[in-house]
């Protein structure tokens, strides 16, 4: 069985990052740029790199971009060429396609011509780090969906000496306890009968609800 | 108790994705930007908003910053603000300073002024990206230490049809199953009883040996 083989198109800092990330984990990687100064500064790192117009079919044709698993287009500001490399891909028939969004209303022309997933990469890093910040974690809080999250999280005072059965997480918070780590020792399934000191730090999942309440316990707010 | 209090300079997409995110888990939250249309037209989301060049230390003495509990400055492409703002921030006596960079001097350049934290948002979901892509995951693989993370994977073709607990994930693999999807839908807690079916992903936690054990089982490294 052959590794997936991946071509991107773009190379700003999400592009160059991304196709270096995939290349050293050992896959195939071509990458494509109109500007030939970025292609040569990748052509090391990269198993193909090919100075070109993503946004034309004859291109992408003679490049023999329809054997590729998973194309990337990373292509933000001019979005035209974004629009047009990404409906050119999946025109090719691409499985895969991932595209960058600079915007939500280009997001939506994206979702519109086919693109199989879209990243916001400047918005979904807003939000990733305000989540950080606000649960002061070391562990990101973790978005299972729109409905449910994975946080870690230190015990609220009126918890301490209690065991997990009487505290009772999933009736009274409806989380449920994941782990718990003390003194560095993470325990995956810790017994209904664990009592809880101060200084553990727990790792739950809930609703996004749920642990916005428990953590404004938490900061008292 | 009273809740953090996060000043925001730089209104690109991070910075207002981060401000937004913030204020609606009911933070209070002041931005800062020298253009007064991005000033209005966030100001209806966040606690105040105020236009005002942030590489000036009279400006940050007026507008109180000195009693903000973090700071995050969020301007990228004009990096001698983004420098300059940062230095101030860090005189002024803010105990958390987070930075986000637009390349690897940059980075270098906020680490030595006093930068508590650093962010480069397009790179960091390069590597998110190409991780993701590899694993084949929605979800990414999570590092709870170095011995144990949390993945989320598709079944394997012979848990078809067998319930959880036939399956005996923690007797037979070492790993719990967290959560389970089907149809769109998930289930934090799904029943001993719950029968597996071909569509179903699973959330797991266990140890990242016994993970890559079944990771190199379902992809057939
Ligand atoms: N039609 C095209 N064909 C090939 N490459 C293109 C095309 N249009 C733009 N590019 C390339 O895409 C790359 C990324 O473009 P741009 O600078 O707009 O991205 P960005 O979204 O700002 O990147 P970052 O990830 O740094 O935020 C540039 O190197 C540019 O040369
Ligand atoms: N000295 C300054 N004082 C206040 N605001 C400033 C200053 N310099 C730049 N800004 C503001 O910072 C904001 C973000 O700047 P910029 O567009 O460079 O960010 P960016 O890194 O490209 O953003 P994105 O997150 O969209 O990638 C702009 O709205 C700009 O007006
Ligand atoms: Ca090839
Ligand atoms: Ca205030
Ligand atoms: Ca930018
Ligand atoms: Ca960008």
């Amino acid at each position: 069985m052959r590794g997936k083989q991946f071509v991107i198109f773009g190379l700003g800092r999400f592009g160059i990052s991304l196709a270096t990330t995939l290349s050293e984990a050992g896959y195939e990687v071509m990458v494509v740029d109109k500007c030939e100064e970025s292609i040569q500064e990748i052509a090391p790192f990269v198993t193909h790199a090919v100075q070109a117009d993503a946004a034309d079919m004859d291109t992408l044709k003679s490049l023999g971009i329809r054997n590729f698993d998973v194309a990337i287009v990373a292509i933000g500001k001019d979005i035209q060429s974004s629009i047009m490399t990404t409906l050119l891909l999946k025109e090719l028939g691409i499985p895969y396609v991932v595209a960058k969004a600079s915007s939500e209303i280009h997001e939506r022309v994206l979702r519109k011509i086919g693109a199989d997933r879209i990243i916001l990469p400047e918005q979904e890093m807003g939000i990733r780090i305000a989540n950080n910040l606000i649960s002061g974690n070391i562990l990101d809080h973790i978005q299972l969906s729109s409905e449910y999250s994975i946080i870690e999280m230190g015990i609220l005072p009126e918890w301490r000496g209690k065991s997990i059965i009487e505290l009772d997480p999933r009736g009274v918070y409806g989380i449920n306890i994941i782990a718990v780590q003390r003194g560095g020792v993470i325990d995956i399934s810790p017994s209904p009968n664990y009592i809880l000191e101060q200084e553990d730090t727990l790792v739950v999942v809930g609703s996004n609800k749920q642990i916005q309440i428990l953590e404004a316990k938490r900061y008292g707010k």
